[in-house]
C-alpha cells in the first residue's frame, strides 16, 4: 500500500503541460541542436531562434520529466532523446507527435465527460473511424517513425514458414510499410493495398524508395465496402480492428476469410491488453483513444479476438509481441 | 545510464489524456461512486449518470494510471484517490482541477512553441498577472484544497516567537486562507486582505466561515499600486513574486518594506527551485508555467529571493518548506 500522494495528483491534472513541451521541442528541434552543443540555454536559444528565457525554462522543463540531463547550466540529450527525439537519428519519431498531437485526436478529449456520459465520441461522422477522414493522410506520412519499427519484426512472423510467390492485402495500408516489409522479404510476394486513394499516394512513395514499386498494387476505397480481388495467401490488418465493436469487426473478417485461399494466414497487429484490460499499460491505456474517438471501438484482449476469429472461419489463432512497439501480432490460419 | 525508451516518448506526448481522465472522473464525481460500491462499471455508470462502456474505459484508464486498483473487475480506490479525490474527503483537492485545468490556463500551452520563441506568453494585457483577470476569482474559490494545507504550517512558521496583538497583510489573499490561519492562531491578530474586490468577497466569507471575520479588513487593489495603510509587524506574500521579473519583484518588496515596523517579519510562500533549477520536481517545473502564463516571471532560487530581499533592505534571510505541499516559506526581516 502506497503513501498518499496529492503530487501524483498535481502530475496528472498538469500531464498537458509534458505533451504540449514536448511537442514543442520537437518544433524547434531542440534535441538536435543539444546533440550539436555547446548546450547552454543561450547558444541553445541561437540555434532554434528561441528566446533564452523560453530556452532555459524549457529544457529546465524537459530535464524534470527525464528527457534531458542538465550539469553546470548545460544540457545533454539522455540515451531516449538521443535515439528517438534527435532529427538525424534514423530512429527519430519527432514525425508521430504530429499525429499524437494532431489536433483532432486531442479535441475529443476537451470533451471527454460528455464522451463518457454517452459512451461515445462526439466527432462527427464515425470519427477517425471513416475512411476518407482527413487524419489518416497526415497518419501515413508521420507515423513512420513509431509504428515503422514494428513492420519488420511482424514481416519476419508472418512469413515464417512461407516461400514462394504470395499474394498479400495490405488493409488499411497507411505508410504501407506492413506490406512493403513483406515484399522487401520475400521477392516473388505482390502486395495489394488497400485504403484511401489519397493515403495510397503516400504508400506508393514509400513502396518505390523501398524498391518494391513493381510489386506493388493499390486498391482504393472503403475495406468494408471494396471488391477485395482475391483470392490472397496473407492479408495483414494493421491497426484497423480496434476502430469497430466486435459484431462489425466479425463481418470484416468473414469478407477477409472468403477473399483467402484455404490455409493462408490473417495476421492483425493491434493493442491487446491482458484479460485484466488494465496491463499491460501502452495496450490497456489505447482503450481510451478509441472511446474518445471512434463510436463502439476498442482494445481487445487475446480471448476476444480469438473468438471473433473463430467465428469468421479462422483457426490456429496465435499471439506474439512485437519487440520493437506496444503491439501484438494475432495470427489466424484460414480454415 | 538508462535503456532508451520509445514509451516514455509516447507517454509524454500522450500525457494530455491523463489530465482529461482525471478531469472527467472528477467532474463525473467517479471516486465518491466507487467509495460508494460496490464498484464494477455497471453499478459506476448509474451512479455517476454515464454509459457502462465510457466508465469501464475511463476506470481502466485511471488503473493503468495509479489513481484506481482493479480486482475482478471491481475498482477500488487507492490511498490517494480516497483522500484527495473523494468528494466527501476532507482533503479533496478536486475543485482545484477547475483552476489547475482552467481553459485559460491550459490555453497557452497550445501555443508553447512561439512562447519559447519570444520568451513571453500569448496572454494579452500581462497574462494572468493582472489583478483583475477574472481567473483569479475561480482561483479563490477552488483553490482551497490544493493550496490551504500550506496555510497552518505556514502560520506556525510566521507566528514563531511572535505574541501578542499583531498587524498582518495579506497580499493577494485569493481565498484567504494564510491571513485567517494566522488569525485563528493568534486572536490579537488583525488582518488586512489584499486583492481585487471580486476575490476578497471570497476571502471575506471564509474568515466569517472560520470566525475571524471581527479582525479582517479589505484592501481591494493592485498590490503595485494601492496604499498599503502601515505600518505592519507582518507581510504574506503567498504565490506572487513568480508572476514578475527580479527587478519588479524588488520594486514590490521595497514598497513592502516602507511599509512595516523594523524587525517585521516578511514572509512569503513560493515555488523555490534548487540552484540547478530542475530541483526539486514540482518547484522546479513550475517555471514552465509561469513562462507560457506571464511576462517575465518565473520559479525563483533562494539565492535570487535573497538578493531580492537584500536589496530591498530584508536581512535574516531564511527559507523552510512546507510539509503539506509543494512550497517553501522564506522569511526576511525587515531591517
Amino acid at each position: 500500500m502506497t503513501a498518499p500522494s496529492p503530487q501524483l495528483v498535481f502530475d496528472t491534472l498538469l500531464a498537458y503541460q509534458r505533451s504540449a513541451a514536448l511537442v514543442t521541442a520537437i518544433e524547434l528541434d531542440l534535441f538536435r541542436a543539444i546533440a550539436d552543443g555547446p548546450g547552454d540555454a543561450a547558444s541553445l536559444g541561437r540555434q532554434c531562434g528561441a528566446s533564452e528565457r523560453g530556452t532555459r525554462i524549457l529544457c529546465d522543463y524537459l530535464t524534470v520529466i527525464g528527457l534531458l540531463d542538465k550539469a553546470d547550466g548545460h544540457y545533454r540529450n539522455t540515451p531516449t532523446s538521443a535515439l528517438f527525439l534527435d532529427s538525424q537519428s534514423p530512429a527519430y519519431m519527432g514525425q508521430g507527435a504530429r499525429f499524437l498531437c494532431h489536433a483532432q485526436l486531442r479535441e475529443p478529449f476537451q470533451h471527454l465527460t460528455e464522451i463518457v456520459r454517452t459512451g461515445r465520441t462526439v466527432l462527427p461522422d464515425h470519427g477517425t473511424a471513416r475512411v476518407d477522414n482527413p487524419s489518416w493522410v497526415e497518419f501515413a506520412r508521420s507515423m513512420t517513425g513509431i509504428t515503422g519499427p514494428s513492420a519488420a519484426p511482424m514481416a519476419e512472423m508472418v512469413l515464417e514458414g512461407c516461400s514462394g510467390p504470395l499474394r498479400v492485402l495490405d488493409i488499411a495500408a497507411g505508410h504501407g510499410l506492413f506490406g512493403i516489409a513483406i515484399a522487401k522479404r520475400n521477392p516473388e510476394a505482390r502486395i495489394v493495398a488497400l485504403d484511401s486513394a489519397e493515403v495510397l499516394a503516400v504508400a506508393r512513395e514509400n513502396a518505390q524508395r523501398e524498391g518494391v514499386g513493381d510489386r506493388y498494387e493499390e486498391l482504393p476505397g472503403d475495406a468494408f465496402e471494396v471488391d477485395f480481388k482475391g483470392p490472397y495467401d496473407i492479408v495483414l490488418l494493421t491497426n484497423f480492428l480496434h476502430h469497430f465493436d466486435p459484431p462489425t469487426c466479425t463481418v470484416l473478417l468473414r469478407k477477409i476469410r472468403a477473399a483467402m485461399r484455404p490455409g493462408g494466414t490473417l495476421a492483425a497487429l493491434d493493442f491487446v491488453p491482458n484479460d485484466d484490460r488494465v496491463s499491460p499499460p501502452p495496450a490497456a491505456s489505447f482503450s481510451l483513444v478509441m472511446l474518445a474517438t471512434t463510436e463502439a471501438g476498442d482494445a481487445y484482449t487475446l480471448r476476444e479476438l480469438e473468438a471473433m476469429y473463430r467465428a469468421s472461419a479462422f483457426d490456429h489463432v496465435a499471439a506474439r509481441t512485437v519487440p520493437t512497439g506496444p503491439g501484438t501480432v494475432v495470427t489466424g490460419r484460414a480454415v
